[in-house]
Order: C-alpha cells, then structure tokens, then sequence
C-alpha cells in the first residue's frame, strides 16, 4: 500500500499526516473557474467524465494532495431517482420537493446506474490517471441530508419541513430514508468497482438532529450503508462527516463501523483526543482561517498537528475549502504540514 | 423566594420543574397576532411598554408559566448604539452593516438608557402585573451573536463576513464586541433595577466558532458580562445559552459564573447529565415535537424528565416555540410537565 492516506485509514500514525482538503477542486481555483464557464451547468459538470476528471485533478496538480476526490454532488442520487434538481447560479439548488407518499412513488431506483454512469466513468479514468500514491475518493451524501433536501426543495437553516415530516409521518420519511440509503449502497458499490479507494460519507446536516433522531435518521442508515458496503467490498475504507454531531460523534463511532471520521470546524480537538475511540480522525481546519491566512493560521494548524500526533490522523479542513481563498494560502498550508514535526505548542 | 424558578436557579432539584419556554409569547398565539397587527412595526412593539407587558403576559394567562420573559428583541442593543436596525416582514432583520472603524465611530452608548427606556418601563409594569410567584426575565444578546448581526447586515448561515473580520482584523471586531458587551452590562443593571429578576444572555450563535475563537467570543465576554452584573447585582441569577457550543457547554460552565444554562435541542441530555458540572440546565424539548404534539412528544418528554431529575432543571425547549405550534399543544405539554412523578424510562 503506497498510498499514505490509505495506511493511515488503515490505523497508522504518519508523521506528518497525509492531506487533502473538502472542496479542493472548486472555484477558487482560477483554472477551476475558467472550466465551469465552459459547462453548461454544474451537473453538466458532474456528468461529463472528460470534465469532471480534469476539475478532480486541477488540485493535484497544484498541490500533490494525497487524495484526490471524485469532482460530483451529493445530489446526483435524487437527480437519479428521478426527483429533478436545478442548481441555480447564486441560489444553491433547487429541488422538486417529496413531501408524502405520491411523491415518494414518482421515485425509483431503476435507472440508477444507467443514470449514474458518467460518474462511474470519471472514476475508471482517473484512477488511470492519478499517481500510484494519489488515493482515489468517491463519496455520497448520507440520506438524512439527502432526504431533507427533497424534503425541503433546496437548502435551508434548519430544515423544520424535514424534520416535521419525519415526526409527523416517520413512515414516509423512512420509506425516504430507505429508498436514498439502498440507492446509495449501490451507488458506492459500483464507484469501488470502478476505481474509489476509499469513500466518504457527508451527512452535513446531522448536527440539527437531536439524540433520538440522530440516532434514527443518521446512525442507523449509515451504518446500514458501511455494513453493506463491506460486505460486498470487506477492505474498502470509509469515512464518515456527521457534521455538527457535538457530542454525539462518540455514539456514532461506537454505532456504525467506520474506518475514520471527519471532525467538522466546530468540534474541539483536545476534546476528540481525550474522548473519541482510536479511529483515524480527519480534520479540522477553520476554513476561515485560510481567508486571513497568515501566522495565525500557522499556529492553528500547529496546534492541531499536535493534538492528534501520535494517532491515525488525515489532514483536512472542518468544512469545504471557501470561493474567496487565494490558491497561494492553500500552498502555504499544505508545505507547512508536509514540513511539519512534532512540537511542544 | 416564593417563585420555584428562582428556587431552582438557587440550586434546588424540585419535582417537577419549573416551566417556561423560549418565545412563549409569540406568533402561534392568535392574541399575539391580533396584537401585532395593531403595532406599526415588529420594533415598535419591543418599544411601546403597553403592548408589550401585555404581549409578555398573554402566555402567563394561557398557561401559567412558572417565568415570564420580557418581551423584546437582542437587537434593540445595536438599534440603541445606532445602528439602524429594521423588521422586514418575511425576511427577518436587516441591519446598517459595521464592518471597519469608520462604521464603528458612527456607533455610541451615550443615549442608550434614553433609547432603551420603555424596555425599563415594560420591565416596571409587568413587576407590578405578574403574580408574586411567577418569575420576570430580563435578557440580552450576547456579543458574538449581536456583533456578527451588525457585521452581517443580517441573519446568516455561517456568518462568514463576521467570523472573517473577526480574524482578518480582531482589533477592530474586538472593539465592537466590546462595545456591545459594555452596553450589554449597561442594559442588564438596568433592566434588574427595573424588576428583572433574572437574566438570560442568548448566544444564538455560538455554535459557529471553533474552539478557540469559542473562547475568544463568546466565553470572554459573557464572562466579563456576567461578573460585571453579578458586582453592583451580587444576586441576580443568571442563565446562559451559547446555542450549538457542544463538547464546549463544559469549558464554558467552566469558565463563566453562570447559575444556569440553556441546553440546545441537538444537545445530549445523558451526556449533559453525566458529564455537566452541577448548574442548573435549562431545556431541552425538541420544538419540532411541539409541532406534531402526540405521544411521542409525551415520551420524549418524559425521558429528558427523568434524566435530569434530582438535579437542577428548568423545563424548556431546546429553541423557541415555532409558529405552527398549536396552543392546544402547548397547554398539553406544560399540564404533563406539571403532574409529572419521577418514573422509570
């Protein structure tokens, strides 16, 4: 195995830890940009291998990361059950909203990997055109966040249609659920045989669930879809992002079989040293830190490396690297991590 | 102390609890709508001490809520700094946007008790008005989330803007978060002066900032805040809610002098009973439960009961009443609350 990210997910302690960031390839990179403006739409983007790959790879380029991401959304699923969605330039997405059981039957499976095709292709090329030690990502959205996207129509603060509907008709919701986690089973299955190495999962909205329905909509479909996934593909690592889980990231690591998780900005990280059961932790950068960059965002990557030194640790960002970011902040992040030993803080 | 919310927040574990709820006056009521309709604009309300003592004591008639809370808004601070602060109906608040010193020199507290006086008044009369046992509320915004409106211009999602400022230029952020806090320290006496009997400093916000700016934020000041109040008010209870804090609600226990905190609806509450220092926790319905009403709502009622029983609790949601809420609903949760017996799960 020569790929760093990949020994660490296996349980090894790198000195220093392999990186990559959330939202490496995207638009504050200008040759990122420049290739947007030649797609039609940002799932145009997703669904044409030729594109998709040149955006995964952009990144790489610049900064040898030692993973690359598969260039797609989260959205593709819903897309692919036949629930339309839009992106919107400047809005974020729109969705035809599911909220009862007819919407619910205007939904299937079915064409699902025909539908997803183009994404499968991305991956079988890129894994031919990545270095040997570049590690290959795919990824999903896990299916509360997916869900209450359709439930909601788009994004939202709090996403208070979601989650009345699942308390008002959990029935419905489940079937919700249900149908998005074995849609997603499939789908991550299919991106491992095509060439993803490892696959993370986003449940970027886990963090408005309270404990019981955290524990329903968030931890039981994940660890229905990681158990699956591994059964049908028992040495693929996976990562899990229950963003904003606070406390709960503990019970989730003790409830679903994941390989690593992602620790969202938030989350305190002398915190996850003390309490957090010994699997591989990846994060957590302030985004916002690479928009000042500068000695302070030094001192908090510093202390980061530190914290989790010592233990399986991927450096990563809490959250998705920001538009207004300037590429040479991110060079400057990353050389300081590769050059990175440990210290006293 | 004849009121049992004031007793709890002294540190009795009485059985059941005492109950309020945040936004317990508000747009599910029809009183409150009808009310609205009459007042020029959702400021002029907070302004004109009539209708508000009367909109502060429509839930205390209805439902005989151990606390009323004064009804007002955390913006009236920067509105009183002059800032221009103004109610967009749908669109929530918009407000003159401080983002350097020039903006900053445009804002003073000199005419701040003059601005803020029919608050005191509303404060006086519902003295006067409540009974002896039910408890009156004073609160304020805390700093951080009042700053990052005026930074904002507005609501926001991540408060981007805010927390960028904050780190590109803290001596400036930190002037205003001093402003903010030395007019919060202000208005707080004031308010006791006039017959608040406790206080409740709302960091709606808080769950934003990673640890260290968590502290920098959010525990700094509210620390400063409350240990300037507590000297010239050395009984005057206060409660907390750094909103979203997480693994961080025990440094911050830790850290300010608070007799109570607000636990948020993601909140653990097992986790909050083991692993909490032993203040009073306030919360932490699911206001979303509310909105279905039903059994479930009773169960999960019962449980966060059990859990903190023995200690002491203030019953409450984990954030405000919706505006869905049936006030039939309403009426059936505080009547469970109230004829609740310790039980097993």
């Amino acid at each position: 195995m020569s790929s760093r990210f990949l020994q660490t997910l296996a349980g090894e302690a790198l000195s220093p830890p392999p990186i990559w960031l959330m939202r490496q390839a995207g638009r504050y990179l200008p040759e990122y940009r420049e290739l947007r403006a030649q797609a039609k739409g940002f799932l145009d983007l997703c669904y044409t291998p030729e594109l998709a790959v040149e955006v995964t790879l952009q990144p790489i380029r610049r900064y040898g990361f030692d993973a690359a991401i598969l260039f797609s959304d989260i959205l593709v699923v819903p897309d692919a059950l036949g629930c339309d969605v839009r992106f919107v330039e400047g809005e974020g997405p729109k969705l035809e909203t599911i909220r009862d059981s007819a919407g619910l039957s205007r939904l299937s499976k079915a064409g699902l990997h025909e539908h997803l095709a183009p994404v499968y292709e991305t991956l079988r090329r890129l894994r031919r055109e990545l270095p040997d030690d570049t590690a290959l990502i795919g990824f999903a959205g896990a299916p509360w966040t997916v869900a209450s996207y359709m439930v909601e129509g788009g994004g939202s603060k709090e996403f208070q249609e979601a989650r009345t509907l699942a308390r008002r008709d959990p029935v419905c919701f489940s079937a919700l659920i249900d149908l998005v986690a074995e849609a997603t089973i499939d789908y991550l299955k299919a991106q491992v045989e095509a060439g993803a190495q490892a696959l993370q999962l986003f449940d970027s909205w886990a963090g408005v669930l309270p404990p019981s329905e955290f524990h329903r909509w968030c931890v039981r479909p994940l660890k229905m879809i990681v158990t699956s996934v591994k059964e049908t593909h028992p040495d693929i690592p996976i990562i899990a992002f229950p963003r904003g889980a606070g406390v709960k990231y503990r019970h989730f690591i003790e409830s679903v079989p994941v390989d690593g998780v992602s620790l969202d900005t938030s989350f305190s990280v002398d915190w996850a040293a003390d309490q957090l059961p010994k699997v591989c932790l990846q994060g957590n950068l302030d985004p916002i830190a690479l928009l000042s960059g500068g000695d302070e965002m030094l001192n908090d990557t510093r202390h980061l490396l530190n914290k989790l030194a010592g233990r399986p640790h991927i450096f990563n960002l809490g959250h998705g690297v920001l538009p207004p970011t300037n590429p040479d902040t991110v060079k400057r992040l990353v050389d300081f991590v590769r050059s990175y030993r440990p210290s006293s803080d």
